[in-house]
């Protein structure tokens, strides 16, 4: 189908996917869960076509993101199934008022309509983005990269099954058939059928859809994540923190990139990172951190020499960038201006300076003494997650149901008159 | 200044503006007031000079809007007095958690930052913005159009005044000198200065805005609002709120453009319409209200045919494009395609269609039995309005202080990762 078709048949269902009851949604999404399952055979064969044809063109890292198993499949299932259990978003009375004598102002929560996501090659996306988007009232239009779209193709047909079985209009989730830009430029221009972009990918498909949507658009992911360890800091917790931070799952937006130490205990401390980032995981048989130094830090420790870009980049590697700063206020400067407004953290042992950081440090989390992994819909208690906003419009950090949902007022008089 | 270089200066005092406490923000609008009212004559020295150059240039109702008198300009002083008796919304905790034992998730409100309003001649809007953002945390950098710039320049330095004397950064309100068409693409493209853009006045600026800004940017304003009058209507309230709705004030935004008749009573209701909306305001020496009728209603009663057009035209006039529907969904279906997503109103005894009307009509402000001329901030009890969005992101409808703000997370551990 051409995509503005189906962004019109979209639209035009929009309204009905609102209104549906909450029990509607989640019988739907039971057949969906049971159709994907049923469905597994068709969709691991298509996913062996993508894989075959994706080979030599794509990283073994995206082969891997691309690839599926019972498991995986199964994994999806029960995402779905979690989807059921959270609470419905939609309908809440967010506030009432009554300004003149019975004249009643309700602010009442209401789905946001047409969604769209680009996204890249996992195929768990495209039956989570379904479910989400399902069960807060929207309607999704799909459109994941060129290489997963059998594998895609065949979760939504599977899923789109599932809903006709439980009387839900088909066209509330849609795959967009045609993986060039054109239709990526489609869904970012046609304001009259999309009421949200949420782009989900690396830096060059989000700064796109931030300069050329003229749809509204929710910047998401891009974690250059700082830790800031203070003189005042407990260095152990500190060491085990951007061990964790660095460590833990590098490819992920929440992930530390860059070190700034205080420099009043960087001749004790950087020897403690150098020695659990770089040599007690080559002891252990891991990959070693690559320490890229700024020039005081490499005074201390051996490592890389830092260049300016260094400070700059997100790495979604064993890669750290450190540098040595004078004061808090140095190290929230530097933050200020370098971090990406996703996650940034500071280790300390001052209530003042801690809470200096966390007024002036702009980022969608800050977290005092604790990890940057933690920002996640599920950490946080959303129970899900359809991506991290890192801009302030609307949704900041990581966006659950309720953030994919907006308000209407509904105000009920007898006659009223202004 | 080169815009540029302002909103340079801007972002760098956000921070500085975003931590100050409530008290130093009260004591800064209070030397405002005062020095706006100490520079009375100043201002209105600049008033004339812009008021002469203008003449000829725009019409009367933009003269009138660009006017300034002693009356006019207490009125600026005593809206800025108000804002000091508005709540602070920054700061507050809208939600905590406790996802693990001792790791504590906050979620506070926050200021945006810089936010940059693109408006025309009302110099009292200049007025507003600067103690409404500053009220809120945020930093302002204002652009009028080119007939009001030596009246708002005015306003401005003696505001400046006020904030240098209560000790806060000037920076915090700022002017664009410039007033050509480029100043205004300057902020529209500048993410890396400009957190949010709010552009108020006629629908081609906010259509540029929405197509060329890279920066998130809040439409506002366009009222393209309906009443429907259902066939269960108690028919003189219907007339008194059509009556209202259109003619109480026909230059704003939240005045009725269109009317929808339920065929069942056209025939009894269009009458009562004519005579109100023209033949009574004609004996009152009023301004008659030009009817534009669709086929079924020109039957009916007498009136200008409507066009096409007419039913997608903000006429900000004495002008009401009426048009008869079968049904209740037939209104609903017309409105979601032809509403500007503003205010809508039902008239009607049946709570079943009211409703079916406030589910299914996808607009900010949705009405029961009431004229859409509520939809404002003060009589929403927000006490103040820095525009109304008619867009779902972010915020809808009226937008107070608690709209120009975001939330950041923060959250303590105890050296917790995950």
């Amino acid at each position: 189908m051409e995509t503005i078709e189906m962004l019109k048949n979209a639209k035009a269902v929009a309204g009905t996917i609102a209104t549906l009851s909450t029990e509607q949604k989640n019988t739907a999404l039971a057949e969906m869960a049971d159709a994907l399952l049923a469905h597994t055979a068709d969709i691991l064969n298509a996913n062996e076509e993508d894989m075959t044809a994706a080979k030599g063109d794509i990283s073994d890292v995206m082969l891997d993101r691309l690839m599926l198993n019972d498991a995986r499949i199964q994994s999806m299932v029960d995402g779905i199934r979690d989807v059921i259990k959270l609470e419905d978003p939609v309908g809440r009375v967010l506030e009432e008022t009554m300004p003149k004598e019975g004249l009643k102002v309700r602010k009442i929560s209401v789905p946001i309509g047409v969604i769209a996501i680009i996204y890249e090659s996992r195929p768990n996306v495209t039956a989570d983005a379904a479910a989400l988007t399902l069960k807060s009232g929207n309607v999704c239009v799909l459109r994941c990269g060129r290489e997963a779209y059998k594998t895609s193709r065949a979760i939504i047909d599977a899923m789109k099954e599932g809903l006709a079985k439980a009387g839900v209009d088909e066209a509330a989730i849609n795959l967009v058939d045609d993986t060039s830009r054109e239709s990526a430029n489609t869904l970012m221009t046609s304001p009259e059928y999309v009421d949200l972009l949420i782009p989900r990918g690396g830096a060059g498909l989000i700064n796109a859809c931030v300069k050329n949507a003229t749809v509204p658009c929710i910047a998401t992911g891009t974690g250059i994540c700082h830790v800031y360890v203070d003189a005042s800091a407990d260095l152990e917790m500190a060491v085990k923190i951007v061990n964790n931070a660095k460590t833990s799952r590098p490819s992920v937006c929440n992930a530390e990139e860059v070190l700034l130490v205080n420099k009043d205990i960087a001749e004790q401390f950087l020897p403690m990172i150098r020695k659990a980032l770089v040599d007690d995981r080559i002891a252990e048989g891991l990959i070693p951190v690559e320490l890229r130094l700024d020039e005081t830090a490499q005074k201390i420790i051996d490592g890389v020499p830092a260049g300016e870009q260094d400070f700059d980049t997100e790495f979604l590697d064993y890669i750290l960038a450190v540098k040595c700063v004078d004061s808090a206020d140095e190290a929230i400067a530097h933050i200020r201006a370098h971090s990406t407004g996703h996650s940034d953290a500071i280790v300390t042992s001052d209530d003042a300076i801690a809470d200096r950081f966390t007024l002036l440090v702009d980022s969608a989390a800050v977290y005092v003494n604790a990890s940057t992994r933690f920002t996640d819909g599920g950490e946080f208690g959303l129970g899900c997650e359809i991506g991290i906003s890192t801009q302030k419009m609307h949704a900041r950090g990581p966006m659950g149901l309720r953030e994919i949902n907006t308000y209407k007022y509904v105000i009920t008089g007898n006659g009223h008159i202004r």
